[in-house]
């Protein structure tokens, strides 16, 4: 039986490949962290150069003869002489190179050159729009970026819809036929309750949180629920960025960003426990693999389901805080001494419609997701002009969240994903949030301990599990095939909508 | 006449490479700041990638096909039809591509990585092996290295010492034949003037330099003196590393380190200002050459020119601290308000022959420096053997310095560069010492008042006539034209000999 070493040309081609798109990702990680002001364009060029040399390996003569060996170019079929030979590894391993493979050569690479120059220009103008409120200042680039991104759907080909091409980027095999019945049977329960919750006579006071916090205990104490978590600061780092995020360059230097405010105790923490979720999964992938697809993370969905696991499922749960609150208070006995762990709980957990998405409480969250799903899906099938963007999300905020942003700083500028090009990206953390009730409710059913190990503050269980189970395996399995392999079941909303309705039943006296 | 533009084909193409470069240069900018500890292995591997990447574009077919139409590959000769029509900037930029082209083309794509493979090795073993004093544990590593450099030499080829190869990698034009008996002058002149300083009765105490002050005041000072000079930290940033250096990825983002210890005032202030003057040199590159030679500096012996006249010719001098000891003064009331100024100005430059390079003053260091010149030179032509070195070590520390080491440590692994394969590096310490006298007199007769601007804390006039006269050039010039071009005259020994001569004759009343 031919094993993985029997693809070592390849996967020596790959090694090479990753290391320039690692490369890439230190280089933008800087850029948010430590670069001076400016030093931002020609950074930004360096990193489109770096981009740009990895695309032009991927669909290089030398990948192309190499894979195709192995795998029929057109179809991704195993050839046949050698289809049966194969162990699970090399074939996914074959299986994953290809959809990489196929994927990029479909973009041609003046396409991909103009992308990447025109996000970058998008980003720049999107950032002094939001600042300035301005969202006509912002129209003529993200027409650009619209209609490139209507272009690469075109090159990649899809069945039914040009949004399912972009979905596939982020969320392998998503379709909006599979996303759109998905999210309407979430919309269907998750409407009532939230409108039941702001119903409820049960007022949560959160202002507990909103105290005078120092920034730096703040800072230290995520550090130390980064290290509960088993997040191994002898491979990572925690810095400070103007939006959280988790980037790795290799298993051994996995990086996690927050920030902190003053008056917003949640905010640090919450990131901290979310960017230590991803951290997780980035330092849980095996090294030897580093380069290879067995090496890297299946999704975004997946990714934002270990993400979300360790911050809702876990980081704002009871029996964290029973562990995790006595020490809260010995950080902050000013704030905290006398407010009782279960004001706190209350707290943290409270359901507020609000306008930021990233501000958003576990409940509402989705509904901004499901906002951007279907303003995405009316400008990519063309149903939404640009000009209109600005009023249709304001009527979408108000009928889903029942508020109405008073500029588009607080509504369609928000987010940086667009002015990246990022079509296709949203839905995924609303992926995440299911996957990540599916996947703890199976973790609660094989570790039966382990409520009393969260409360003891032990949740390096947790982390071997998620290692064992999912982190391990890299690109091993699709996304479908890893959930049913985890939990036996493909993924569906309900274990989420029972996990919500019983938590803000209980929270809400509903 | 045929100018840069006629050349864009090309300087795209070196654009490229040095965007390449530059991600190199951060991640081992990283790499010694902020990665952490786990991430050394994939890292290195990183770089070297990136580093063969340049390699291999730098000798492509594409370059070789551009250069060839105007160049004569062989011989780097403008071709005939178009000698007359270059204006200079084209010709210079001819000149020096072919030079790197041509040095590249020389070394084996393989030897390149096998060099880059082992000097990562013997990094890691030099490190361990300094601190475990154990010079045998790295004797195989050095033959390897050493083996390799001979190798390289050879591929280079030489005219009369394959040393000459190593030496015109740092100082480009330099040989044996010409350092030798600039040596050689230096030292009929340099240690009887030492033998003077120690026999003087003159006895200066440096205590005051060894009192206890806060770490991070030392570093706000130092980042005061960087601001005063001129270093721009818009394009720049200060850290702490455990060896200062200065890094540059691009004119817009020039980054310098320091260390600090509690008990050595000297340490972060000099090496602030060390390489600061590195860092203006970085940051005064023209940005629209950046990627060609235009935009490159020109040798190691002309960088360090810039940081030793900045520390030595500036920062040790009576007119720079009669401006900033008051603010020292300021930021350490404790220990130095009622220190003289003069007290504290012979105490940062006392004389005391020592056994470490990087800790010794302005009159022994160069003597250091020789003692490795004449060691490469032994090793490289094969008259000294790699097990006699840590003998030949002690027994000319002796002879030059009066000071044996009772440790190798201390001895022979005190210094990094023979294990990162840099061969030939150490004389540009000193060229650029002599250099730094040469252009500082030069400043001093074309800035009238520049003592009085420098008493005055005024810096910038001086960083401006060096960004005029050496900065903004690039490569243009070679470094001895350059000299020519600022000074009238080639480098030549006499003027760091009368400095020093005059300075320590005064300091210890010869």
């Amino acid at each position: 039986m031919a094993t993985l070493s029997t693809l070592d040309p390849l996967r020596t081609q790959l090694l090479t490949i990753q290391q320039i798109n690692s490369a890439a990702s230190l280089l933008s990680w800087d850029m948010e962290t430590y670069m001076p002001a400016g030093g931002g364009t020609a950074r930004a060029d360096q990193i489109a150069t770096l981009q740009g040399l990895a695309h032009d390996r991927l669909v290089s003569p030398d990948i192309e003869r190499l894979l195709g060996q192995w795998v029929d170019l057109q179809t991704g079929e195993l050839q046949p002489c050698s289809a049966d030979s194969w162990d699970e590894s090399a074939r996914s391993l074959l299986r994953e190179v290809w959809r990489d493979f196929s994927r990029a050569k479909k973009l041609p690479s003046d396409f991909v050159v103009r992308l990447g120059r025109e996000c970058s220009l998008a980003q720049q103008v999107w950032v002094e729009a939001r600042t300035k409120n301005d969202f006509k200042r912002f129209l003529p680039n993200l027409t650009t970026i619209l209609a490139l991104k209507k272009e690469e759907a075109g090159y990649l080909g899809y069945a039914h819809s040009p949004y399912d091409a972009l979905l596939d980027h982020y969320e392998p095999g998503s379709t909006v036929g599979q996303l759109a019945p998905l999210f309407e049977k979430l919309k269907a329960r998750l409407v009532p309750l939230l409108k039941a919750v702001l119903a409820s006579p049960v007022s949560i006071d959160d202002g507990v949180l909103h105290e005078s916090y120092d920034p730096a205990r703040q800072v230290e104490f995520g550090r130390l629920v980064l290290t509960a978590m088993g997040y191994d600061f002898e491979r990572g780092r925690l810095d400070l960025s103007a939006h959280p995020f988790t980037t790795s360059f290799h298993p051994t230097d996995v990086r996690v960003t927050t920030r902190v405010f003053e008056r917003d105790l949640a905010s640090c923490l919450f990131s901290c426990i979310h960017e230590g979720g991803h951290g997780l999964y980035d330092q849980g992938l095996d090294p030897r693999h580093y380069g290879t697809p067995l090496g890297d993370t299946i999704s975004l969905g997946i990714h934002e389901s270990q993400s979300r696991l360790w911050e809702n499922c876990v980081g704002r749960s009871r029996p964290f805080w029973r562990g995790f609150y006595p020490l809260l208070q010995q950080t902050f006995p000013e704030q905290l001494s006398k407010v009782p762990l279960d004001r706190f709980y209350v707290a943290i957990n409270k359901v507020q419609p609000s306008l930021i998405r990233v501000e958003a409480d576990e409940l509402t969250y989705n509904l901004h997701i499901m906002l951007r799903f279907e303003i995405e899906q009316d400008l990519i099938e063309g149903r939404l002009k640009l000009e209109d963007l600005s009023e249709v999300w304001r009527e979408k905020m108000k009928s889903y969240l029942d508020v109405v942003p008073e500029t588009d700083a607080e509504g369609v500028l928000q987010d940086i994903h667009w002015s990246m090009g990022a079509f296709g990206y949203f839905p995924t953390y609303t992926l995440g949030n299911l996957y990540s009730v599916q996947f703890f409710n199976q973790a609660k059913q094989e570790l039966p301990g382990l409520e009393q190990e969260i409360e003891a503050g032990r949740l390096t269980g947790l982390r071997q599990w998620l290692g064992q189970k999912i982190h391990h395996w890299g690109r091993m399995f699709t996304a479908d095939h890893l959930v049913q392999r985890v939990t036996g079941r493909s993924l569906t909303p309900d274990p989420w909508l029972t996990y919500v309705e019983q938590k803000y039943g209980e929270l809400y006296r509903l």
